[in-house]
């Protein structure tokens, strides 16, 4: 019953056979590997984007600081959710890399184009003495398991792009989010506007790959000199392209965040007929609920493992409804899922 | 007959295998699974410092940087042999994080401590106006392939720590020096002076994975931070665990270096039988040779792969002496070194 | 009838004298200058320090950005209110200097004892990955012309304290908040808690020299290579000591602030009887009022110059209230108050 | 009898009266001034250069550091001397403002073609691994007193133009080489082929102004924004202005440098007849000689301030020839230079 993060379970059985099959003889290092050429025929097939420029790194921090750099300049500011990962668990990654400042846009989690709007529109009065508008950063699926739709995503690059803004989309659980709107990745992002994603692979059963893929390819030659600068160049670089191949052959890729999200579902609609509050609607795979203290105690005594989300387990109302987060992964067991639900 | 990198070869077959082994249910993220405590007690012992800081990274470049950067202020200035990797391969990636300055120590491959005392002194006579003395880093095996003897470690080090200053070890081919020494961690590293290590493994069988070895705990938090914001630290972390536990268990490390070195040396006795010049003289699992062009021809014909240093294979003259670089890793396989030097 | 702002009015005629005589003969350069040691000196006794580290730049940004470099880590966060001249006017200049992130106190233009305990709270709980606690900075007076009284800023003190964090004040506008409280350097200073200080002079009638003072030594150091490598170290330093000595002499800080707040009080009263509204209680030589944009009109066309704050001068409705800045420095003349007063 | 530096010298009284001047009423902050206006149109002029970019800043340094940051990228290396002030007198604030590495290129004081040539050419062969190509920075005069002829200029250029690089003059001691030349400013700058220089003032009787010159406009605004972010924009900026005007009416900037240059003539004439060695040839207001000691200890004991380059004034052997460094500004009395001439 272990629910705490998409970060602590193990790697798909596809991808470690992946792994072991390009284990053969020599390959040239630094990503002129054979297999790197399949990552980017698949990833511009899947993206329909011919001209897509494509890169593999192997940190979800790594992707969105080097995406972000090499969409702005150090002396402009990114606008991102008060809660965005970015600004709130990269510890100043994001600052290293660009030399920016990341403005917040203020309301929610999930940023609303008014809220961009007036955010950018209050960062041009100040000529040479303010930073400089730069990127929009949007995560998709929020840090708080909502799902952007497909209108929303084209409001908020819209807003954007009205000011000659490019936008990034930190896209750590990119495809729990796309089974969850059930459209093309072209539509969820260079269709909606976006112009550089993060396309995570690590929380959805990879080791340690994450895809930077710019819709402009004149980005191209200045992210590999930010990579290589930035450390994040791998020279046995194949290993990065098995995994990413493997997950994007045979829709790993798919079936593994279906797979998450339906779990996801099943531990929701259970909460949900024990009378949990949402803090935040479910739509893919990660649940904030809360629900009495008692229960949480129950459930941590049977062996459950997940986070409290800022109150401690022991106090002294037993009643008091304790925030939580939940969150599956492709390799969440069905069965846990229902022993955690009829513990409740 | 692949000698073209140590970056090209395959993973260890049982790296590959602990790597499968670690991949079972749920592990704390970010360095905190069990692993990584089996391979921090490793290295200690292996080492011989049973107070020291380590960590995991991926790359070379990010080990050389993060240990830099811990050592140093942006102030100062770093050290180094004119053909260090930190100086030429890196893409400025030192300079990125620690913000300081290269000083290269006059004299060719391998440093020379009266070059590096005239050196460190002739940065103490401008104040605040010219940057201010910083780390000695060491690179061992060197760039050309040869190994620093533990008194020549000791007199480097004695000469930093005449002036007070830390001394770095790059040792992406650490274990391949070690086993040319013949002699223990420790005395190839603090024992002689050394406050921080770069330990390699992707060039010796891992798939990626270097470790950075603080003798001096104090700097622990700040290398954490530092790992962070650089973007280099792994939430699926027990995957780098795995690697360096499967290396340091049952000698993995010792026996790849030992067989790529022994390899060489087969290769290297049979040039110079053939009547090759060494442009330095091999010690540990690199060639630095010279032959007639007529003689790469002949070898590249029959498949040989390797990177020639300066000239190019068409030329009009046959006899030129033409310098190469020639790399033996754990898997070459000592068919193809004679199969090589049948081609002599 | 000029009251944009106190950094477009004319240096003091005895700084000019004072420049003028340091204008005989060499002088050693770079800070080594007799007149450094004067300033030296009397600010050690003009704030009771006899220990304190005291350095002068050209421009306020440099003040701060060079502090809070000193006092701060690139992987720490900077506590600040969210119109801090730090966070809004200085185009990154400290996120360059520093590496840090700012992190904005919820609330207005004065910080909240209350809101800063809770932000730095809030930033605690995520280990490595978010940034981690650093210096807060208070800006005294405030950016809309308040002035924090000793015990508001004995409490602010008191709470970074309780976390172990050091305090920066940005005084661009410190005398006049000095004289506004008829208190003494040390108690709006060290006595408050505070560890450091960007003690203005440009905008009370310097030509461009601002001091910084750190109450601990220790950092003395650090702040010159700092200086240095931002290229903020003046070679014909004397020039800077010269303004600052003269500013300190026979009171000439002092008088100009006095004068300046006088003048801002006398401006205030009459818009009060005037019937304008203040967004802020006017307490320095800084005004934010409201009045009928019929007024505004009148004043402009009278030719009076100031900032209006958000709203256009033209515009429909005449009896729309617009907000504005009014601004007074030591060389505002009392009759262009009365001036301004009489076309009320 | 002072010729330590020309840091060291007090101002031009002209500079003073127009500072003076400026210090009338109200007038426009951060650049907006009218002075800037009169300086703007009289650089353009001078240099036949009617679309040339023209910024104020305070320091030397910050000259050079951000003109090279506005023509390089974090990733570039920066070729210069290795006795270049940016490489050995900046504490790092180029690789601050820059980020990129300074790779000096081999030979002495002045830089020769050949070795830019193939210095440039060693920096091609590494692909995306070690830093790209940046900039060139020539300094003019030298750091050791000798100045490129037009044909030096144009050949140096020629080969930044060859690989595609702009080129960058540390012109700290402009003026001083432009007397020497007898030329015109373009032929010394953009018709040699240059793209930005650094026009220093302060060692030419300013008290602290340098212009930076871009003869290619598209560089502005980034130059703004890297000012203001670098904290060298001044808010009284109108005595910036008006120095530089004042040392641009009048031919002040020509007869200012013509005195220095006519002096430091007389002097190396007079010690040249008295026996002494040049290690550079003199061409503009500085002079390396070695002479022997006992002859620097009578100027030592007569007053002549100067500094000794290596060797201390103390020491066994009288007649060892010792080197200095002998500088003179505008100020220099000429009776100084003969009183130092009657001592040899």
């Amino acid at each position: 019953m272990h629910f705490a993060s998409d970060n602590s379970g193990p790697v798909h059985p596809e991808v470690l056979t992946a792994l072991a099959e390009a284990n053969q003889g020599y390959q040239m290092a630094y990503g002129a590997d054979d297999l790197m050429n399949e990552v980017r025929d698949r990833i511009r097939g899947i993206f329909e984007a011919p001209g897509a420029a494509v890169y593999l790194v192997a940190t979800g921090t790594a992707a969105n600081s080097l995406a972000l750099a090499t969409l702005s300049q150090p002396w402009e500011t990114i606008f991102c959710s008060p809660v965005a990962h970015i600004h709130e668990d990269e510890c100043n990654a994001p600052e290293f890399y660009t030399g920016a400042k990341l403005t917040l846009v203020p309301g929610g989690d999930k940023m609303q184009p008014d809220a961009l709007r007036r955010t950018i529109a209050a960062e041009e009065t100040r000529g040479v003495h303010g930073p400089q508008r730069g990127p929009v950063s949007i995560t998709q699926v929020t840090e708080r398991g909502s799902v952007y739709s497909l209108a929303e995503l084209q409001a908020l690059c819209g807003v954007a792009k009205a000011f000659g803004l490019p936008v990034h989309m930190d896209g750590a659980r990119f495809t729990n989010a796309l089974v969850a709107l059930n459209c093309s990745p072209a539509e969820m992002t260079w269709k909606a506007g976006l112009d550089a994603v993060s396309f995570g692979g690590t929380k959805n059963g990879l080791m340690g790959v994450e895809a930077v893929i710019f819709f402009d390819e004149s980005k191209a030659w200045e992210f590999e000199l930010r990579r290589k600068r930035g450390a994040h160049l791998f020279s046995k670089h194949r290993y990065l392209s098995a995994q990413m191949a493997a997950y994007l052959r045979d829709d790993l890729w798919l079936r593994s965040a279906r797979q998450a999200n339906a779990n996801c579902a099943r531990l929701a609609d259970g909460l949900r007929a024990a009378g949990a509050q949402f803090l935040h609607e479910p739509q893919a795979n990660i649940i904030f609920a809360s629900f009495p203290r008692s229960l949480h105690k129950r459930l941590h005594a049977a062996g459950a493992v997940y986070h409290l989300w800022g109150d401690p387990l022991d106090g002294p109302d037993e009643d008091e409804m304790l925030a939580c987060r939940l969150v599956c992964d492709w390799s969440t067991p069905t069965e846990e899922v229902d022993r955690f639900l009829a513990l409740l």
